[in-house]
């Protein structure tokens, strides 16, 4: 076998063998084959696609590239969730808790924020001592400990995504589904778990925009972990406006508390019931979906989910009073309010531009390098279809950035449309699929 | 600008302004795109294609890398020829002197053989001490005195091709047709030449085997020719079976002094007298291709065609009583007659197989480094459409090797095919395009 040869295979829209795609992966890993080559094959893979064999190959090869975490000696069925991530997504912080508290096992490997999309990490490294840097070893003890650990990709999980998607992100094959499926699937796989929900976002703050390229990923990811003999359920959900009303680091640990303490915010509580639902039911701790989050929701009623949530913090070294007393955590410098420039109906939010600008306050990073300011953020009061009148308040900023002031507050007022008409809200989760 | 956005762009299919591609091409030779972005880039344009202004930008901005040759002081005008390259293609040893006895100025620049096709380089090379690797000055001075040279590419002209080219071979973007087209034409427009006839080839023997393709590159060479304002002519020509009946270094030296010197070797002189045609037509020195082809055919017959050949071949150092005396050349140690198996009309050949089987004996390379054998070939005695009876010569192998003898003859045996019924000759020339 070589290198140009396979990438001419794939380039004239053949399919390559199991063991050819073994091959390009091991070698590309042992540095056999140069950089440049792989980027040739990443782009003919971006053209022609891969077929079902093709994407199992291609996970199980990056799977095999490191440690499958063997969690055969925990008692009960594991369970994580993925997203694809989106702007105020703090789904994981409130729905590990909700599963570990029903028995489900959730051993859950996040990752950061980058561009205009938050991440779990950061999320929960702005509550002070958390750590999300544990050795594989105690990976397990947390989780045999509380039922639920969340922490970082470890070197020893899946290198070769770590080299293929640097290589991805600088030749501009980012967006190929066969390369996502198997970025995010290799990962989840070497996680060691039974099931994996799945939350595929849609809209103008998720990475998948159009429904349909998002319903193609939650295809190409529910057929690969079924050949990997993984149960799974995916959700599309709708990324067209922030989710829940809190954007940047502390503030959606902080909403996250809100909501896991009984607090409704609508939509936010609506897609948490759903995903901790699903984890409940594929865990085998309710029959069905719907039992799951009814489950789900006694659970934050009888505070159980949320003294869940600090028996995680505690046991990965974050500091539990900031969780009983949220209000000690330290305010930005600068903070603004954003005013309705008109009246009418909310009609559509540019929620790129929203992420974009949390980032600019600080809430996210413009280079992997960049430190991030866990204070920094947005509140965002208002939903599509909310009626609002001029000079209504529409949203508020902070930073210690006094110059990004502007620049966050011209973002968000700009990323606004308003109707003279009535606009219905936005379905929510608009497809279950297994 | 930055290379990530330019791939992006090209991949999603949208084109790229002139200042955007200077950008890539010019930042890549200087290393500031490393080549893992520019084979990206590579993979997106062959899936991409690219639109006139992009190719004559690509063109414009290799040619650029390197110094374009000022002929202005050598008067009259100048033609040169290339061919896409097949197996037994003697042509530019025949037609360089044709039209230089006619009085146009052909300053030619060819390659190497690699694969099954042979290069005009290690021809000539075969002329003992011919040397085709004069200086830029060499190359002015050689023809201003004589009205023809024939070199090899030098470092000085459009280096970005030498880099681009080593890329592609070994990240399967060799088969696209505008980057084929800007490293023919960035080299072939460096030369300072004012008119261009090209041979594409199609068919077995052929880089571009289907017709379609061939129609394609012609397209793509003559409208990049004309947006630098160069008169053009292009012919797709036949390479089903071996051009004249000598395929190898010295054989092919040998055929080309035997046409030179009125020998009749049907195929072989037909291609000649229509490109040395053409290169007199845009020469000025005919009205017409037509005219053209008669001025070369009296050429030939007073000898001055002849007569061109030694002065040039003199001029570049090679050692004239070979031409005069080609019987006194060294022989192979080594020749086998291949007779035939069958009785019929010959009907079809593997000329790609010839091409390797000549290859074998010595007369080609397998990798950049190998050293040919310039007495190693095969004289083919046979053309699709012979009647054929058993036991009949088909050709002769030379070499060296004794171990290569077995493997050629096999190769070349099992390139033919036979018919009961009559089989039509296949037309050279199929279509002349301008």
């Amino acid at each position: 076998m070589n290198a140009v040869e396979l990438i001419r295979k794939k380039r004239n829209g053949e399919s390559l063998t199991s063991s050819e795609i073994q091959f390009l992966i091991d070698s590309y890993l042992k540095k056999n084959i140069p950089d440049y080559q792989f980027s040739a094959f990443l782009m003919a893979v971006y053209f022609k696609g891969m077929n079902e064999n093709e994407q199992s190959a291609l996970t199980n090869a990056m799977i095999n590239s490191g440690v499958v975490v063997n969690l055969k000696d925990i008692i009960g069925v594991k369970v994580d969730k993925h997203s694809t991530g989106g702007v105020g997504d703090k789904t994981s912080l409130i729905i590990a808790p909700i599963a570990a508290a029903a028995g489900v096992k959730v051993p859950m490997i996040s990752g950061r924020g980058l561009g205009h999309s938050g991440g779990t990490l950061d999320k929960l490294e702005a509550i002070p001592g958390f750590r999300t840097n544990l050795s594989l070893k105690e990976y397990k003890t947390v989780l045999k400990k509380c039922g639920a650990v969340l922490i970082g990709q470890t070197k020893e999980i899946a290198p070769a995504d770590k080299l293929i998607y640097a290589l991805r992100d600088v030749t501009a094959t980012v967006e190929s589904i066969p390369l996502i499926t198997g970025s995010i699937m290799s990962k989840k796989m070497a996680e060691g778990i039974d099931g994996l929900v799945l939350d595929v976002k849609t809209g103008s703050g998720a990475f998948m925009s159009k429904e349909k390229d998002a319903l193609k990923l939650a295809d190409s990811l529910i057929r690969t972990a079924k050949s990997f003999n993984k149960k799974v359920i995916a959700f599309i959900t709708d990324m067209n406006q922030p989710l829940g009303n809190y954007i940047g680091n502390w503030f959606e640990v902080y909403e996250s508390i809100k909501v896991l303490q009984g607090e409704n915010v609508p939509d936010l509580l609506e897609l948490c019931l759903n995903l901790a639902g699903a984890m409940i039911y594929l865990g085998k701790k309710a029959d069905s979906v719907e039992e799951g989050k009814k489950i789900s929701l006694e659970l934050i009623r009888n505070g159980k989910a949320f003294n869940k949530f600090t028996e995680i913090v505690k046991l990965q070294n974050g500091d539990v009073s900031y969780l009983y007393k949220p209000e000690k955590y330290p305010k930005s410098k600068y903070s603004e309010k954003i005013y309705s420039a008109k009246s009418g109906y909310l009609s559509s939010i540019n929620n790129y531009e929203i992420g974009m600008a949390a980032l600019e306050l600080g809430a996210g990073r413009k280079t992997k390098e960049d430190k991030i300011d866990p204070k920094a953020g947005i509140i965002f009061y208002q939903k599509i279809g909310n009626q609002i009148s001029k000079n209504d308040v529409i949203a508020e900023v902070f930073t210690d950035y006094k110059h990004s002031l502007n620049t966050a507050v011209k973002k968000i007022s700009d990323s606004l449309e308003f109707s003279k008409n009535k606009v219905s809200k936005p379905k929510l989760v608009k497809r279950i699929l297994t």
